[in-house]
């Protein structure tokens, strides 16, 4: 009999899932082989953004079975690692597993801690990369992320906790200062207290400020600003998530793109 | 008879142009957009970056016109000028024209630039995203752009002008500090001088360092090192461009990804 893993699992039996970036959010702005990968699968385990409202698109559910994890019980925590476990399950049982995501998986996506656990598992996780919201979205609503003799360089921020929070690990003063665009996604909520914060590391307070809310679908809806009012036009707009805002120069350029 | 535009065309008909992000190289990891606007092109202006190479697995190339238009004389300055101009002149003729870059067209790709002047001589112009390498790269060699408890934000960095240089835009002092993952595209020539800038900056010397060369297609090939030996790691190895290196904690993670 062949050695047992760590995991207990007989070995000699292969398991792999298909981690995909999903892409921003209209179905066809996945990639070809990610596209390729839920038409093999057997099963796909989905958060509730990127392509996930439009899957029959890219191929036929009438013969997998569609879990959606964004909508799990206990709250995110909780719902993390039931996800993980779940991705063990359907892999052992034989299925072709494939897991998508919004965005890229890499992006604040949990993707390597996914992978880490499908390893500690004895299962081999496949990434497929996706178009990341940070660059497309704004794409989208006629803003880009860098222009020739404009910016050398972009950051994109996860605006999910606010400055001076004690588990943040960004240094908002060097951000303000890197010359570059800033595009915050997860940002709606801590706008003002961001804006501030740059504001205070020497960020021009009229910086041109472009917000997208919904970018790339049907929905998509983007309002433009200036850095010291973004965080009451974000209330006064009623943005809400998932919405992606750029700060820079480059937000101030024309609106000129069929998208 | 109709009024003549500006540019002297007879208004009415429009033409547009497919500005399309290819990806990082291969030739799957285009958007489904992006493959389908390949395949109803009657001419593609494409780059030597992104999936070139293989173009014939995304469309039957009998019926298409295929210029590259990396290889225009007179270098790269002109070369820009004389893509815009093809453009045009690709677009007028009635051909459906897609214009096909490697990466994300707006992620240091002239994207906006083509864009602005295919408008100026009013012709529209459909920008599809890409995966950009500066993410999409990393992650095929196993190391995550973002992990969380470990960094909130990156910063993409074009590296083509050396720390220093009168006409470079970043401030390497502030990038040392973000507290995120740097990644860092066009700039193998410069290694060296942009790890001293940052240690200069304050990054320790120790940090991780991932070059990926010729990331997700068949020739890809990293190396692991640390910011102070960045610059003659890149000279022993003989990394050649096109390349991305990632300064960061993610660079130190383990690599586990089947990609």
């Amino acid at each position: 009999m062949a050695p047992a893993t760590p995991a207990g699992e007989v070995s000699g039996t292969v398991h792999t899932v298909s981690l995909i970036g999903g892409g921003p959010g209209a179905w066809d702005l996945i990639t070809v082989r990610g596209m390729n990968r839920l038409r093999e699968a057997d099963a796909i385990l989905a958060d509730h953004l990127g392509p996930t409202s439009e899957l029959d698109q890219l191929c036929d559910l009438s013969t997998k079975e569609v879990v959606d994890v964004s909508k799990l019980p206990y709250g995110r925590q909780v719902a993390q690692s039931r996800t993980n476990e779940l991705l063990v399950e359907y892999a052992r049982s034989g299925k072709k597993v494939v897991r998508l995501k919004g965005g890229d998986p890499y992006v604040f996506g949990r993707g390597f801690e996914e992978l880490e656990y499908l390893a500690h598992h004895g299962i081999a996780c496949e990434v497929i990369p996706g178009v990341t919201s940070a660059i497309s979205v704004p794409g989208a609503a006629g803003v880009p992320i860098t222009q020739r003799g404009v910016v050398h360089c972009f950051t994109v921020i996860s605006g999910h906790l606010p400055p001076g929070h004690p588990n943040s690990l960004l240094d908002w003063d060097a951000l303000a200062k890197t010359g570059g665009t800033l595009s915050i996604i997860m940002g709606v909520k801590n706008a003002g207290r961001i804006a501030e914060a740059l504001i205070r590391g020497g960020l021009a307070a009229h910086t041109p400020v472009a917000i997208i809310q919904e970018g790339t679908t049907q929905a998509q809806r983007s309002v433009r600003c200036t850095l010291d009012t973004l965080g009451e036009v974000m209330v006064s707009e009623e943005i809400k998530p998932p919405a992606v805002y750029v700060i820079g120069e480059v937000a101030g350029l024309g609106q000129t793109a069929v998208n």
